[in-house]
């Protein structure tokens, strides 16, 4: 049925709207922002911190939603107490035109989007994103860049003037190499660097945990000259709410 | 005599030079950069860190040095380990000809510039700053800020397109209505707050300490529409290294 068809390929599926809260990490580090979480991911790191937006655990919560209502719902959460918003996932970048749909209505209200993508698939919006995170996946994730797909999209990003970073959360020493080579690469991106969080269940303060992997991290920056142009960065809601989730 | 006169003139007062270390705070949070600070301050903040650059207690490590000179260490220091240079105090907006010179030099070798003053003072090499730190002091620092003369430099950096970022430190409620004034004045600024540090001579680790004050600076400004437009950041290397000195 036509109505049907049209009304499921309109929507987005969504996992949680929530804020404001403050961004905890990346290019956009400390900008308050609502948060729309997005269902599926084409990767499967092995060190997710949503796997639950893909893993099945929570497909009972996810709904499809309009762009307009996916708005309406950040606006009611957000009233006047927030002017940004930043779309995760998942991989947001799996949505098709409903996102598309979704950014410009966010634009009609005056408010920024920011998004976070691994870079594993481009999309004709990602022109319209006022703050693309490009995150490539290292060693430690199990995962593998696909060069191709990623040069095509730096090459994009870069001939449309849009500000984007690329990002890469590190565990050990494969990860900086892999950090070297894509920042070795794409040498005029803003670049970031992120330690990452060696256990996403473990409760209650972990800050001191990540602080110190932190100061390894920045030991390492500070050592290597593959490093001058780059900025390393905690997340900050995890320093100071731990792994809690919403926030 | 002539000659003396001249060289005196054409010298910087430095009291360390530092790094590569990562950039703890502001609008460059993350950077690795080395650090150039300066001696000598025209306020007298009641909290501030860098007592040291103005109280007397370190006159006898104050170096006047020229511009090339204070180039040369930092070059020493850094090696091939950096492109990026803060200039910190103090105020070293007190220093004229010699900081417009060590700041071409700076360029002439392909390093980019940041710089941190309260505001209170213009300096025509401002516009030639890449990253250019202004941080009003509130009620809690016991200094007054001269609105005209704040009035003029946000409006000269912005008719010159500098770089710029305007960042208020707080420590109660005074200084987020000190901070909500100064945001209303410059709307198109760059905004930043940073939690203050009641204890700026403690040992060891203050970590919780810090988190604990960001954490509610981060409740204040999610429920506050006046800071929607802002990003709030700790300082990363009283995090990490405490109140460590050229960390
Ligand atoms: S790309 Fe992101 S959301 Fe997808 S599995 Fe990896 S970490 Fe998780
Ligand atoms: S302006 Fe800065 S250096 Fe000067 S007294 Fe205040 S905090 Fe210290």
């Amino acid at each position: 049925m036509t109505l049907t068809r049209t009304a499921t390929e309109a929507r987005l599926p969504v996992l949680e709207v929530f804020g404001p809260t403050i961004q905890g990490e990346g290019m956009m580090i400390g900008q308050k922002t609502m948060f729309v979480r997005t269902a599926g991911c084409d990767y499967r790191c092995a060190w997710c911190d949503s796997k639950f937006t893909w893993d099945g655990s929570e497909r009972h919560l996810v709904r499809h939603l309009t762009p307009a209502e996916v708005l309406a719902e950040v606006c009611a959460l957000g009233q006047d107490r927030f002017q940004h918003v930043t779309v995760s996932g998942g991989n947001p970048a799996l949505i098709g035109e409903p996102m598309a749909e979704f950014i410009r209505l966010c634009h009609e209200r005056e408010l920024r989007v920011g998004l976070e993508t691994q870079g594993s698939r481009w999309q004709d919006w990602f022109t319209e994103i006022d703050d693309l995170s490009i995150s490539p996946k290292g060693p430690s994730s199990g995962m593998e860049t696909d060069w191709d797909v990623l040069d095509d999209l730096v090459a994009r990003l870069t001939s449309h003037g849009v500000h984007f970073s690329l990002k890469v959360v590190v565990f050990n020493a494969a990860d900086l190499a892999f950090a070297r080579a894509v920042f070795a690469r794409y040498p005029h991106a803003e670049k970031y660097l992120q330690p990452g969080n060696e256990d996403v269940a473990a409760a209650g303060d972990i800050s001191r945990r990540l602080l110190d992997k932190l100061a390894w991290l920045f030991e390492q920056v500070i050592a290597d000259k593959a490093f001058n142009d780059v900025r390393v960065l905690p997340q900050l809601h995890a320093l100071v709410w731990g792994n809690k989730r919403r926030k």
